[in-house]
């Protein structure tokens, strides 16, 4: 088995400046699995209720998504409602219902049990752990979390961090975990506590990759219109370790790559509601979007 | 001719969290002249008080800035004191003397009326405009303004910028001229106020260059230790502006140089108070640095 993905499915509904939209595929898990299909076939683990539309799995199963770890359980699908603010300044969360999500206890199948490339998307630290606990080989672990389980569940994400191999938060995380607003500091003591990569995602100023002594900038795309940003940090981090998976090198300069791709798949992601901005993409506009970072950083 | 500045020049006190300075030099030209000197000869227009100390005309001559331009007028330098709060995020003003400053208006010797470069440092508007009347050539003019003139000389300040070729301001000062919080947005509006070429600087997260419909970005480098942040925008736009006239081509490509080779000498200038970060630096630190930006920036 090659990547394996564990995170939420749910079922969004936002309202943003640009309109609203309601009970649509979102969640961690379809964010991360449909970017990363544009590089390799991704495997998932989740539960979703009986009510999940069946023509979301069938978008999944398009984009070459494996379901073999998805449990389908009698009852609702985790539903999440927000709403952003005039200039996406602040994001406010209307509703958590967990509903099937409350008791989920991710199971690999066995054929998930050597994956090369694991993402622990956005989940309880908890679960993540309990993921890592099923694998039997070695795999290149991707962690991504949220300020709610910093909060919530601070001992249990310290002791995941030491497992992983790739640590991804945004600029106020980062700042939570270590008290420093510097950010080549707080990824030092990021990268103490024992992630050798360390990603700090910036929103629209792009996001610095950490490893050694090395330091990588990618830039935020410039994008005329936002419309929704959620699940773009976890189509960059799913488009990240797609590429990574593909391309099976963790090389400094391949794993620029990888970080370019996900702010590739990123900015498409926030140029429409839910997953509607990642699916579906053809080769050429990845590569149209890929020029438009090169001439946008290369000197 | 090949360079002008036109600027202030200043006595600074400056108390910032690792540590305080006094009476040292400051102001716009300053930082630009010494920055631009690494690649042209700057000529600068300005006027201090025959309390300005002769140790600083010395370095600036050390630096091979021509100082035809420059007044010795009886009475005191234009002084300025400002605090930085922790971690950079405000600064506070703690007095502005202008002293010689406030009856100052810039008049070019005859033998910079022929520049090819012109930067208009931060100084009121009014002056800048009455710069640009005396020059009796064509010239590349670079205009670098502050939220004060916005507030207080907005209509002198539109109808500068509708004269100049190149327009660098920060993000905050963007959305105030054009109510636009979208980088690209604010950008097309400041393009259509007149000049080609417009600079967004973003402080730790770098800088924009819009052109037309090209965009380059060029990312803030990742420093342990700010000591100082004042001048640093001055030096950016005076590195910018030297490259410029050192290598006399407006293209994209060369405009990015420039923008990189500016960011070089802004990263320098934060590294110490005042003016020390970046004077005296040999080619290899300049390389060094480059070197650098090209790690961090490019896949």
């Amino acid at each position: 088995m090659s990547l394996i993905i564990v995170g939420s499915l749910a079922l969004d509904t936002i309202e943003a400046p640009a309109g609203s939209v309601s009970e649509v595929p979102g969640g961690s898990s379809s964010y991360c699995s449909i970017a990363a299909s544009y590089f390799t076939h991704p495997n998932i683990v989740g539960v979703v209720g009986n009510d999940f539309p069946e023509s979301v799995l069938a978008l999944f199963r398009d984009h070459q998504i494996n379901l073999e770890g998805l449990v389908i359980e009698e009852g609702k699908t985790f539903r999440w409602g927000g709403r952003y603010a005039e200039n996406f300044d602040d994001r406010t969360t209307l509703f958590t219902e967990l509903n099937v999500f409350e008791t989920f206890n991710p199971t690999l199948p066995d054929t998930y049990k050597d994956a090369t490339h694991v993402l622990l998307a956005n989940i309880h630290p908890g679960l993540q752990h309990h993921v890592l606990d099923q694998l039997e080989t070695e795999s290149f672990v991707v962690l991504d979390t949220m300020n709610l389980w910093i909060d919530t569940a601070l001992d249990e994400l310290l002791t995941l961090i030491k497992r992983v191999d790739m640590l991804v938060i945004n600029d106020e995380e980062a700042n939570m975990l270590t008290q420093e607003r510097n950010y080549g500091k707080a990824a030092r003591k990021l990268q103490a506590m024992g992630p050798d990569w360390v990603v700090i995602k910036k929103g629209q100023h792009g996001a610095l990759l950490f490893h050694g002594e090395d330091v990588f900038s990618v830039p935020g795309l410039v994008l005329d219109e936002v419309k929704d940003p959620t699940g773009a940090g976890d189509t960059f981090v799913g488009a990240l370790i797609g590429y990574l998976d593909q391309s099976k090198e963790h090389s400094f300069d391949n794993m620029k790559l990888a970080v370019v791709f996900g702010s590739v798949l990123a900015s498409f992601c926030v140029q429409d509601f839910s997953v509607d901005g990642i699916t579906y993409l053809e080769e050429a506009d990845l590569e149209e979007r890929y020029d438009k970072f090169v001439i946008m950083s290369q000197f």
